[in-house]
């Protein structure tokens, strides 16, 4: 009966089409849908589920750091968002305008928060007197709107879900040490979690935040077209918004000072890059960590007669696994096991559990992973040991096999000819020595489409030549297109 | 010791002045702020962890019904929001309208969703062709804009968090059900969680959401002036919406008609609910289920050689009492117990530990509860044991004296003169016979600003008088002041 798979939701090719083939996944594995509003998306149960399951780890691990969480207004105030010159000018192109309210044209317009910094720093300079007011360690979650000329779903949205963390401390030192924390706290909950390896570092001076003093960043490397995703950034802001917005304290020796701050944010679209890290032919594969559903029971009969009994072993591998898994059983009689066999696939279950009247009479079931297709027979008794198990044997190949991607993709490169024939052929990651000057980083950019997409913190410790230039260099950076 | 209180935060008189009263404790206990937008206010972090616990506790309840979470955008098309006639009429004055993006003028204004329907019926329409894909359970927690002309916090503002659940059905009958079973969860939720006591009942037709057949709401009565809140409503919208946005299925026998619809909100203001409900002169009294903090310790010591002695029993305490309790533990050197024991009565702690050098030679601890200022000595061997039961007790105390409340401020009334006597000296609910006219109705607003909160599910099972005109009448309603 497996064989019979019924209707197939043909999917575009991964390797042949892959942009296609995400537009696809999305669409039909019910992660989301396209909205009324251009460059919007509606958020359907099945990817708002996983969203629910990629917060709750993070903001467990982001609570455990100190950090408390809060809700600042949507709207900030022209004239406020204005007053850091650097943050303003680089948001400004993007933002949303309300300029009418209650029926009345509005004396000043406000915009629509594409981050926060701007609203919550003037708060900050109310709550913070002293050095014992500090530091201020707050999260929230929330979505900003980002007016975005070429939308893409979880990618690039013109409004998105994510949580911005922003603190205020007493010193630049401080500051710094949080910057670092927080991008350490990303790199384990998408590696974790997500079972996406990624590579930490420092972004350049042209890609770094608008108005921070530096920025880190996760840089992950997606299927298909080997391309970058920024996955989360973090960044030490020193004193300038605390400068511009006034958080002055008076530290322990009676001196008055500035604080420092730091922001640092991850957005939904981790949701992209967890699809086009470890999706196939065959539609998503989920990290079991995060899946909404972990097991998908597919009951299995064809005469009434056998329905009894199949139902009974169901409602018994239900309970056995409900303690230590999320279960759901697909009981819909509209649909062929096949079908459905294609659909659970298509949404990424990791296990898939058949049980049919044989099965029953064997007191087993049949249980087979989406990530290797593997099937086998497992006895019913050992289910609520076995599952558990398989989940991290699944959750751990997935990080192995993405690794792997990463590793074999990331080359060190020495000539130009060869950065530029590897940007061309979507090739990966190509990790070279650069001088450091932005009129060699614009170069590549222009003439291969690859930015810097981070100055590793790992380092080889010795110094080059700029791939562009020639000139001396201390420090390698990965180029690579990015989405 | 504990007699010295140092600084005292002073509040103003709960009885003589309870609406400064209300301002200063939600300022004071630092649940929120004064935001730089008018109409809006910052949630603090200790405002925002009251709501994540009551935000867990009725998510947990929704999604026991079978309802999903999922996210729809913040703008709605102006032409959209305009579809349905009475929906548009109702919140037109109310709504913000973005009308510049990304530095153009758009050609349509997007409105800033003041409730979702028209955003979310669209969706339902593209989603639903048979009856099988019938119903839709979906709830999404978001903030909401509505132009607010007198903001006050938590209670009426110009963006508030909420829930607003959506759903979609074969039936009139099953919506119906639908809307009641979600009236019967907030009932549930507030009176347990949040121990406050409510009637649920009907609105009048003036009263009823914008484009709904029916609203049902739960009402309840603050201290101080004895008005009453909506704490929450649900609507059985009909086909008003399903055939606007043409939500139309195929039944069972082939026959193509439109789904009826229900949606159901409860916001933040339930947060305004628990303190205007059990706050007394001393500040907030929070029920233990959501209270952020269960029990604070407060270590006393005076000379640094008592110092280690107490810490060594406060890290006991707090290791035994971390399992069953959301405890802190306040080690700031810069504050006396007294101003200790202060602020976190004015934040409404349930419970208050204290430990000194003596109790620890005792092997003992101070419990103080907030609610009856009752001091005990509990041996430290019993803390997991004593800590949790005086929480139910604390819970159990708090519903009690406010259903005594209610009870006490709802009185039948059966002269007109009696109704406006009762509304001008702020004494409560009036429950009084009502004809079911809109003259009637109107009549009492205008001469004595009460309103008819609902008619209540609870009625005599006798028929009666018009409290106004005196005609005939089948039910009782709740006229009362509201906030």
């Amino acid at each position: 009966m497996s064989e019979d798979r019924g209707f197939v939701e043909e999917l575009s090719d991964y390797e042949d089409d892959f942009d296609r083939w995400y537009v696809e996944v999305v669409r039909k594995a019910e992660l989301a849908d396209e909205s009324p509003v251009r460059g919007t998306r509606v958020i359907r149960p099945y990817g708002f589920a996983l969203w629910e399951n990629m917060q709750a780890e993070l903001d467990r691990r982001i609570k455990e750091t100190g950090v408390q969480n809060a809700y600042f207004p949507l709207f900030i105030p022209q004239s406020m968002f204005a007053r850091e010159a650097e943050h303003v000018e680089g948001f400004a192109p993007e933002v949303a305008l309300v300029t009418r309210g209650g029926n009345r044209e509005l004396e000043e317009p406000l915009v629509v928060r594409p981050t926060s910094e701007a609203i919550i720093c003037p708060m900050y300079a109310r709550w913070v007197q002293s050095y014992r007011d500090l530091p201020i360690l707050i999260n929230q979650w929330c979505s900003v709107v980002r007016w975005e000329e070429r939308p893409r779903a979880f990618l690039r949205a013109l409004e998105f879900l994510w949580q911005e963390g922003h603190t205020a401390h007493a010193s630049l030192e401080e500051a710094e040490e949080r910057s670092r924390l927080m991008l350490e706290v990303y790199r384990d909950f998408v590696e974790t979690e997500l079972a996406i390896p990624v590579v930490p570092g420092q972004k350049s001076e042209s890609e770094k935040f608008a108005g921070a003093l530096r920025t880190y960043t996760i840089e992950a490397m997606m299927g298909g077209k080997k391309w970058a995703l920024q996955a989360g950034t973090s960044h030490n802001l020193g004193d300038h918004f605390g400068k511009v917005f006034d958080i002055e304290f008076l530290d322990a020796e009676g001196q008055r000072r500035f604080a420092c701050n730091t922001s640092w944010g991850l957005s939904f679209r981790v949701i992209g890059a967890t699809i086009m890290v470890h999706g196939d032919d065959r539609g998503l594969k989920l990290p079991p960590r995060v899946a909404p559903i972990q097991v998908v029971v597919v009951p299995i009969w064809r005469r009434e007669a056998e329905r009894d009994v199949v139902e009974e072993a169901v409602a018994r591998v239900r309970d056995a696994l409900t303690p230590v898994a999320r279960v759901f059983v697909d009981r819909r009689d509209d649909k062929t096991p096949g079908w459905k066999f294609n659909e659970w696939e298509l949404k990424g279950v990791p296990l898939r559990l058949e049980i049919g009247p044989r099965d029953v009479a064997k007191e087993q079931v049949v249980l087979v992973r989406r990530d290797t297709g593997e099937k086998q027979p497992v006895a019913m008794a050992e289910l609520a040991t076995v599952v558990p198990e398989l989940l991290s044997e699944i959750q751990a190949g997935l990080f192995t096999a993405a690794r792997r991607m990463l590793d074999d993709n990331t080359v060190p490169v020495t000539t130009y000819v060869e950065l530029q024939q590897r940007a061309a052929d979507n090739a990966g990651f190509s990790r070279a020595f650069w001088c450091g000057s932005e009129a060699c980083e614009a170069q590549v950019k222009i003439e291969t489409k690859a930015t810097i997409r981070c100055i590793p913190f790992d380092q080889p410790g010795t110094t080059g030549r700029c791939i562009v230039c020639g000139g001396e260099s201390d420090a390698q950076v990965i180029f690579a297109r990015a989405y």
